[in-house]
Formats: C-alpha cells, sequence, structure tokens
C-alpha cells in the first residue's frame, strides 16, 4: 500500500539522524561524505537515510556527474506546518492556561509579601 | 532503543487514521466507540490506534470509570510547530518566486495583448 504524501513525511522525519541531515542541508546543499561526517555512520547507511528522504520528498540530489549534491526541498515541510497550524489554538490555550496560573501565583505571592511587611510594621 | 520524543510524536502522526482521531478530538472528547464509528474499524483496531497516540502523549484517557474519555492533549505538535518553524523561510522562499514568476508570465501577457491590439490598429 502507498502511503499519502502527508504520512510519507511524518515518517522520513521520525527519525533524529534524517532531522539533523535536513537540518544541515538547511545552511546549503552538500555531498554524501559530507553528510556523513558528522555521525560517524557509514556511506550506505546515510545512502539509505537519504533515500527515505529524497522519496519523502524532501530532498533532492543534483545531476552534475559524479558530486550529486544533496539539495534541501521544503514543499513537505511546508504542509506539515499547514497541517499543524489547524492545532494552534489548542497549545496555545495551554500556555495562556499556563500564563494565567503563573500571574495568579505572583499576585498571591506579592499579597502575602505585602501582609507580611505589614505584619513587621505593627511589631 | 527508546526513541526521542519528536521521533515518537512525529511516528504517531505518520498515520491517516491517527491524524483523523486527533482531528475528531479537536472538536472535543469522545468514548472509543465513537471514534471507531466513522472508520468502519473494529474497536481493538482503533485501541491500537489510541495507545500509539498515548504513548506519543497526544491523546489522553478519562479515569471515569467505564466511559474512559478521550482527550487531545496538544503539547506535541507545538512542538512540532516549533521544530518545523525553523524552516519557514524556504518554503516560504519558495512561494515568493512562484510569485514572481506568475507576476512575470502576467506582465509579459499584458505586454503581448498591448503589442496585438496596436497591431490591430495599425491594420
Amino acid at each position: 500500500m502507498l502511503a499519502d504524501p502527508l504520512s510519507t513525511t511524518f515518517s522520513a522525519l521520525a527519525d533524529p539522524t534524517r532531522r539533523a541531515i535536513l537540518t544541515r542541508l538547511s545552511a546549503g546543499e552538500a555531498s554524501v561524505t559530507e553528510l556523513a561526517e558528522p555521525f560517524e555512520m557509514s556511506l550506505p547507511a546515510v545512502s539509505k537515510h537519504l533515500k527515505v528522504l529524497e522519496r519523502a520528498g524532501l530532498v533532492e540530489r543534483g545531476r552534475e556527474a559524479q558530486w550529486r549534491p544533496c539539495r534541501l526541498k521544503a514543499k513537505p515541510l511546508g504542509e506539515v506546518a499547514a497541517w499543524v497550524e489547524q492545532y494552534r489554538r489548542f497549545w496555545e490555550q495551554r500556555l495562556d492556561r499556563l500564563d494565567d496560573y503563573l500571574r495568579e501565583l505572583k499576585a498571591k505571592e506579592k499579597k502575602k509579601r505585602g501582609r507580611r511587611k505589614k505584619g513587621n510594621e505593627i511589631v
């Protein structure tokens, strides 16, 4: 069964090495050898990861003879962003609630300190 | 090997049924039976998907005796949004380029039409 494009993208992103490869490529194109360097991985292992990224349309290989540089293709990432965007109000609500809670906590703390100060003045 | 949280989230999202479950839960909490209805799936199959979503912290089950409603937990989605955000300039660049191209195309089309009109006038 062929996965839908978004599932293929999510699946390709579900690996820290593949995400690190994308981060590296966001700084500019690179050869497979260059990509393999920071990972202490064999070239075939890196090539395997690259194939997954290519299949998901996240990486493109150049046609320039031997070197065949890898390039980041961001279109599927834009689709991930659009998908996750529909849930923004949920995680923002969560942060809002945390914010309210912290404000409340600070207000209580201030009140307590004020009372303590007053108490000291009386003593 | 335990996957890192972001990989676990991406992996959980790499399935259209699981994404549809999250969409359904974004409208409010639901029981497993309610979740299973639109999918023509067996309850055990839906439960299996729910377990994957729970492990990724995307769904929480209530403790209310029998019913145990499922709830959306958006925190991991906020983390996906934050991760993908760093690539925004790449997919926006791409749209900008497409925009430039369309503008150029329209300008050329206008020029051509203008010339054709002039031509007609001469004839």
